[in-house]
């Protein structure tokens, strides 16, 4: 049998997911990783400015190709991208954090070195990592290729984040190149009782509905879904993390199902069905606008990763995928009629000269997007901005809703731009969630991405004048910035737009959509700093009003 | 019994410590937290532009001020900080993390909240933190005052972080305000037995010498170790952590133990002594250049921060501050006679028109210093170049030299200017640290700090050139960036210098003592990517020629 090196054999796996880029900085204690990564013709080595942006980095990366790699140096870099692993593991998006760690012999002597204790505990950044990954495998010279083996499985059957440390000295032993992946498999006998009973549902419902979300998109059921979705027919909507999962012109897409506030048709259509089919969703406060679910999705069909309830019965071991490959051949069409839907934004009457709200800002956007462009949107009020909009065929938006950390839109659409080069990917982000992470823009311009930032300047931290007692509440402040200065401290060729009317805001699109061909957009947009997304002041809408008072 | 708010309680015992800025980013789980920090009139609301580096400003504003505090939010946040937690713990700078969380009847229903996960585990965050604090405190209602007693308690007595989440609710408590805090007294039985014995082995010995180190300031025993120094006469050096900590105008101080390389009388005048006594010594590598120590601590007199060893008799529960203090009666002079000492560098002879080198800048640093300036350094080469300078009175530096996390001097410089607004801040970070951390240049703009910032622009991770195969691997790289221009994106008054030359450094250096008057001074310097300190020439001497030979 073969050997190899255990380093290679673990960028050999990588490179079987499809990862062809790999994120991170290098630290004395994973050298011999870097290396491997560097040295290897498919595989490239992506330097990035901290370990934060770039586990996010990382994390935006496995979005758009379904898996993604980062490695750090031990203890001070492992814990800086903890975080965004973190971020990972709430929301599904398979990362492989790797770090290099001192040899066995510093370990089992315990010896005191850099980026440990005083009172080192070899094993406490491993511990740390075990409450936010699926799996931590913590290698030695006779575990290593088994350990690497059985993470990578879980990584691929759980789409959550994995961990493994690599002592130096393990770097270069010699394993057998005889990888045994496990890969999760259906049960036959579930998987036939589960569809006898799902379509035994649908066949005597008189209004069944799908509601898709984003876990659709990470256990790669996407092309299932719509094979199911196109022979029934069956009428369907999305959460707001799916957005863009029905995004392939399907007829009967009914809009994005976001509470009570807005699309109120999707919302009645829904709750109103006697037979919700949920896929993959997430039930979580802002997914769900609320928790405002007019519906408990396992009383119906609830096909999620490796298991399906209906009517309360748990099939346990099936795969979403088989599960929606089956239903594509089953026998239903439906016809029932769709309500009026209005999905996108109206389109504005200009005055251009006023100053730039996000009621123009939105639909605008809305105009200016293309087919198959990367959106990310930060966290904080902007999610709510893109939540109603009608997206491109093919566009698809990303957004951290259930984790929700500010700064990651940046540093996660730098990640974005190198799984995607041949897609334009545009960012949007809050100027505090900005200030977090901006320092990957520089990674951005140093690898040739050439990205739409969109900077929303509103003098703070708007969503938390929202939710604060009192919007005005110094702690809402930050640092002033010229924004638009920042992207001249890096090097490489930009372009740079200011708006602060709607004129303006017109102006700085038409020229992005052409400058952005060749070069990185920069732009910086300004509006008050308590203008709020319509859907943003519908839901708080009472709330909001008193704040307005103590304001004035 | 007097009652009191939760939060109001917390903040009464940061007071305590003599904390009056606590560092931080709001989020919607801790408003309470923070508005009970910015309504109390003691006491500051810092806002920094990311928690990875509010968590280092906090340890800054603890190793000048005794104490330091952060807030966060929950999960994103928290994580985000706990490097600069880790780090705290790592050396002992005693900082209390304070997170606000999701309501109690949240927790306990495990609803899917935002900075959480879709299969929420509401301790996941405390449990990661378990691993790089002493202690944590979940605070409930019933245990919310106890608790906040007993971590207080630990971080007094340990001088180690602690870790303190208070759901939304509980905040708003009402608690007797009866703080019951334990700090830590010595055994006297035992100090005497300690004393006793301490004094005959130094009585009997020939050559006495005092190793001290960081951990005497941590344990707040400084004016005892002098009061010791200055009754005895017993020469003393110190390790790298500690330099600055005999600064007084000792002289019989020997100048820094820097291991075999540089400055070998101190190292022969210790290693050749028969009674070492060392005090709150930190055994790292790096501290000790290499595991260079000549002697074995425990064989002589071991003082640390609750216990002393003598000849390897073990002394429990005695607290180095009441050792030293008893120690100062004692009845000893030393009258040996102390070698010649070189302990600075020496004047250069100029040459302006040359390339700047480390040659010539730490020699000029050294002089540009003034009495009770407070200096940041970075890890990476320049540790090494500040390692055999001679400090002016007062003046101390301060270095992560354990932790070593790059980007931490940026940030850990602003809490230090917070904490010392009446002194002159010196930070000199080699710019691939400063990539890490740069923004919170704006946090020190929007205060109102004016430091003197040395950015020193060697194209890369220089020391990692040092310590990796091949200085030029790729992966060394960084972004390229226009550093002298960052400055101009913030807000506030600054002077911004460049320098290439010796002449131009001096240039630099007397225009900075001017400007620094009235605004921060940034200043960009350039050496060439292999340029080194002296010292770590020396010490990788061997490998670092070969490496030269590569280069070219």
């Amino acid at each position: 049998m073969a050997k190899i090196r255990v380093v290679d054999y673990l960028v050999d796996r990588l490179k079987e997911l499809s990862i062809t880029d790999v994120f991170g900085l290098p630290g004395d204690y994973n050298f011999d990783i870097v290396e491997a990564v560097e040295k290897n013709d498919d595989i490239n080595w992506i330097g990035c400015t901290n370990e934060l942006n770039a586990g996010y980095a990382a994390d935006g990366y496995a979005r758009i190709k379904g898996y993604g790699a980062l490695v750090t140096t031990y203890g001070v870099g492992e814990l800086s991208a903890i975080n965004a692993i973190a971020g990972c593991y709430a929301e599904s998006v398979p990362v492989v954090k790797i770090v290099g760690i001192p040899t066995t012999k510093n370990i089992q002597n315990n010896t005191i070195l850099h980026h440990n204790f005083a009172n080192p505990d070899y094993r406490a950044f491993e511990k740390a990592y075990s409450n936010v990954v699926e799996a931590t495998a913590y290698l030695n010279e006779q575990n290593a290729k088994e350990e690497i083996d059985r993470v990578i499985s879980v990584l691929i059957n759980t789409k959550k984040p994995v961990y493994i440390a690599i002592p130096i000295d393990v770097c270069s032993v010699y394993v057998e190149n005889a990888p045994i992946i496990e890969i999760k498999k259906s049960d036959e006998n579930n998987l036939d009782l589960a569809l006898d009973h799902i379509t035994r549902l649908i066949n005597k419902s008189i209004k069944p509905v799908v509601v898709a979300d984003v876990l659709v998109e990470r256990f790669d059921a996407k092309k299932e879904l719509k094979m199911f979705l196109e022979n029934t027919q069956i009428p369907a909507t999305t959460f707001l993390m799916g957005k863009g999962l029905l995004n392939w012109g399907y007829d009967r897409f009914i809009g994005t199902y976001i509470g009570k506030y807005d699309n109120e048709t999707t919302y009645d259509y829904v709750n109103s069905s006697d037979c919700v089919i949920t896929i993959g969703a997430i039930y979580s406060d802002l997914n769900t606008f609320g928790f405002d679910v007019g519906f408990n999705p396992t009383d119906m069909i609830d096909i999620e990763c490796d298991y399906t309830i209906v009517e309360n019965v748990r099939y346990e071991n099936i795969l979403m995928k088989d599960v929606l490959s089956a239903l594509s051949q089953m026998q239903y069409l439906d016809k029932q009629k769709l309500p009026y839907r209005e999905l996108s934004f109206k389109v504005q009457s200009v005055d251009c000269e006023e100053t730039l709200t996000a009621d123009y800002i939105y639909p605008e956007l809305q105009e200016f997007l293309k087919e198959e462009d990367i959106i990310f949107s930060e966290t904080g009020i902007i999610k709510f901005g893109f939540a109603p909009m009608k997206l491109p065929l093919g566009a698809n938006l990303y957004n951290q809703v259930l984790w929700g950390s500010i700064g990651w839109a940046t540093a996660a659409a730098f990640g974005a731009g190198i799984a995607a080069k041949d897609k334009r990917v545009i960012l949007m982000t809050g100027e505090g969630s900005h200030q977090l992470t901006a320092q990957e823009v520089s990674s951005m311009m140093r690898y040739g991405l050439k990205p739409i930032i969109i900077v929303l300047n509103n003098a703070g931290y708007t969503i938390e004048r929202v939710l604060s007692k009192d919007p005005l509440d110094p702690f809402n402040d930050i640092a002033k910035w010229n924004y638009s200065k920042l992207p001249l401290v890096f090097d490489g060729d930009v372009w740079v737009g200011q708006a602060k009317t709607n004129y303006e805001f017109n102006e700085v699109l038409l020229n992005a959509e052409i400058q952005q061909k060749e070069k990185l957009c920069y732009i910086e947009i300004f509006t008050d700093k308590m203008d709020l997304p319509k859907l943003t002041r519908m839901i708080i809408d009472n709330k909001l009003v008193k704040k307005e008072a103590n304001i004035k």
